[in-house]
């Protein structure tokens, strides 16, 4: 008689931790890996009765209540593809499959159509954690039909992670591919986040000269108030962490080098189809890009002089004023991702809750932030907000702060610290709070070149002239 | 008996333009529109014999010598298609299609693949210059099967814009969607040009209170000399013109909203595929999108307070370094259009030439200006510079900019005026020439929460710290 809860495909170490997660809140849990051997080493590792081994994938199905639950945790892509291709067979209409993986959004649009043609319900889910958050609570965003959420709500709710205020950290984000956008946003606004931190920490190393240690301490501190984050905090654990082998702080030995897996790319190039500007987000991507030409900026680096300057400023003052250049870009970067949001919920007709997106944010994801509670509250109590920045909340916080991040940004300009992602965030700022910006320039030369036409400001109609 | 030369199918104003460029050259044409009502009108208003209209595609093509040459001139996207689809039955093994529209490069590989099964060669051809350039002579990107290149070159070599030297702006670029794959980055680095452009604009009009007529005399005298180009001799004209209605300058009258046809776009999101950061160029798409959120804008500045100050420094001083500015940050933009080349180059099999691409660019096109001869010469000296920064000439305009440059930004910082593109560029020049970057944190922080591994620099490996 069957009696397992959910199927899990894919012991990677996501897929391992996920299940026994959902097995140390009572469920029982099939789990399967395309290697048997890897099946058995993980129901070795962790003998826990409510992990059922299973070696084909009939007997996973055939173990499962009903409606039968099957969690993909395999590789985005294509195996994605084939393993569904597998068990559509196996399964019956009202069945579910579940994709857990960093998938495409577009690819889970198409998955979702396949299989509803074929009965079986099709849940895109982002998870969002890494594997202590697979673990111990991850944030879930979970898209695709309302029935099939409701049926695997209650393990969603069990295994997620809890909010400073008790509350689980799972909300259904609406149709089809809606789970799968919303974590691909997230990780685009964790590039920046990682951006900016990285930014200010070659500012005040780089820049100003300050040690591992005093960074540490300075991270350290401002993980105790209104920088209070999941990245703060692993900076300040980076930072002081000294290599066994030669004594020096760790970080200094490491490649200089970011890697990147493709979320935040696919944000980048969404935000050009739906044409919401992100350049914050877009200069982390790039940043990633830049840093990978190690080679010829090793090159470049005797080639092209900086400024002879160093600093001599107040170092005091300077890392106040960092941290409030941090903070004011941060507000920009999430401004940018809750706004391409509204707009792809428009597009894709998702339906998306702004308010809830960034509550589920608080806890288990990578961006998980005392923060996100005031993103929250601002879309609770403007669900139509068009952007973050005419919040009157955040207009203050970004008041208060702006002299000191316009003077950090001349700072590092005249240091020669390159600050892509903290000048891409002011430039938004003062470009989205100019009523006449330049482009009517812009359009001049489209309609002198192009004869692409305009409209002007002082009555309605499209206009050419011959310049 | 075949009489005619080529056929042009398509006749909105490039096909026409084209058209009488190459009857006026000693070619003889076929023209065909979808609409005999245009054919008629056409043929009406340039009643030149060697244009002859024809109402069927079959007419166009019996009238053709051998091989057949087809250009279309149709909208991009399905109508190409469709029209290829209605040509390829009439046409004949070696007989060739040339898309002269601004498709998108992905389509035309497509269509190349399509072709070349059926025998027909198959040309895409980027074509730079809008109206004017097509009827006195544009800058011409072909890409395709060389064989079919060499049957149509007669016509081209006779129809392009000369460059100062006398040197026709058109060669061939590479096989397949290597001609629409330059037009696209042309276009990218074109709307890296206009929004520096624009920036420049604001910072002296919004920033320092420059009147139009003060503008436009600066903007000519700048295209006296480092600057000179067509987009900054339209930007005089444009400054100078006055609206007749309201005798007030018509650039102020413009609506404030850039529109955009895709090629930058497009630039854009082949650069995250690619990896190459092309943020100049990103900077300026956003820029274009920012514009377009005008009610936003209005909205956000009653909000948003901007910086009290306004500009008491010396106007003279702030015009030359803006012009310096601009040119280091147009040298910034043209380094990452050309790496971007480079790298498609290899990624596509193209086998560009970027000394000929900056040669052909120096007439016709909208981007045409003294500095491609710089270009140009830079990657005949050197063609396996890997980024025009590294070029010594360059680098060195570069450092007697520098400290003007800085000055600017931190001058547009300090008033509330956004220069994203410029900033970016700057942010572009001092990552690029930066031995060590910042992404060393990036990547312990990518190990920590996802056990990401890293890279030492002291030794070759690959490695995870449990922090």
């Amino acid at each position: 008689m069957p009696a397992n809860d959910i199927g899990v495909i894919g012991l990677a170490v996501m897929g391992q931790n996920l299940a026994r997660n959902i097995a140390s809140r009572g469920f029982h849990v099939a789990v399967y890996n395309r290697t048997a051997e890897r099946t058995d080493a993980f129901i070795r590792e962790h003998p826990e009765p409510r992990l059922m081994p299973a070696y084909d994938l009939k007997h996973v199905v055939d173990s499962l209540k009903r409606p039968r639950r099957v969690l993909l945790m395999v590789q985005a892509g294509k195996p994605v593809d084939a393993m569904i291709e597998q068990l559509k067979p196996l399964l019956e209409p009202g069945d579910m499959i579940i994709d857990g993986g960093n998938s495409f959004f577009l690819d889970t649009e198409r998955r979702a159509q396949d299989l509803q043609a074929a009965g079986i319900h099709f849940l895109g889910v982002g998870i969002s954690g890494g594997e202590e958050g697979a673990l111990r609570g991850p944030s879930i965003m979970p898209g695709g039909q309302p029935e099939a959420y409701e049926a695997i709500a209650p393990i969603f709710t069990a295994i997620a992670a809890r909010a400073p205020d008790g509350s689980p950290c799972v909300a259904y984000m609406g149709q089809r591919s809606a789970g799968h956008y919303v974590k691909m946003v997230h990780n685009g606004i964790e590039y920046g986040d990682m951006q900016l931190i990285a930014e200010a920490y070659d500012l005040l190393s780089r820049g100003a000269g300050l040690a591992e240690a005093a960074l540490a301490d300075i991270f350290a501190e401002w993980n105790r108030a209104e920088l209070q984050s999941f990245l703060i905090e692993i900076t300040a654990n980076i930072l002081r962490t000294v290599d066994p082998e030669t004594g020096q702080p760790l970080v200094n030995l490491i490649l200089d080098t970011a890697q990147q897996k493709g979320t935040g790319k696919w944000t980048s190039q969404n935000s050009f189809d739906l044409g919401i500007p992100i350049p914050t987000i877009n200069a982390a991507v790039e940043a990633r890009q830049l840093s990978a030409l190690k080679d010829e900026r090793v090159a470049a680096s005797q080639v092209l002089r900086g400024p002879a300057r160093s600093f001599d400023g107040d170092r005091s003052a300077l890392v106040e004023d960092v941290r409030a250049a941090l903070y004011a870009s941060k507000i920009c970067a999430y401004a940018q991702g809750m706004a391409l949001l509204r707009a792809a919920s428009e597009e894709y007709g998702y339906g998306l809750n702004l308010a809830d997106i960034a509550a589920i944010w608080r806890a288990g994801c990578i961006i998980r932030a005392r923060f996100l509670d005031d993103v929250s509250a601002a879309f609770r109590r403007s669900p139509g907000l068009p952007n973050l920045l005419l919040d009157e909340e955040f207009a203050a916080r970004l008041r208060q702060r702006e002299t000191q991040w316009r003077r950090v940004l001349c700072t590092a300009i005249e240091l020669g610290i390159p600050t892509p992602a903290m000048s891409s965030a002011l430039a938004y700022y003062d470009a989205y709070r100019s009523a006449r910006l330049p482009a009517n320039l812009t359009q001049a030369q489209r309609d002198y070149f192009g004869a692409h036409t305009y409209q002007r400001v002082d009555r309605p109609g499209t206009f050419h002239t011959e310049w």
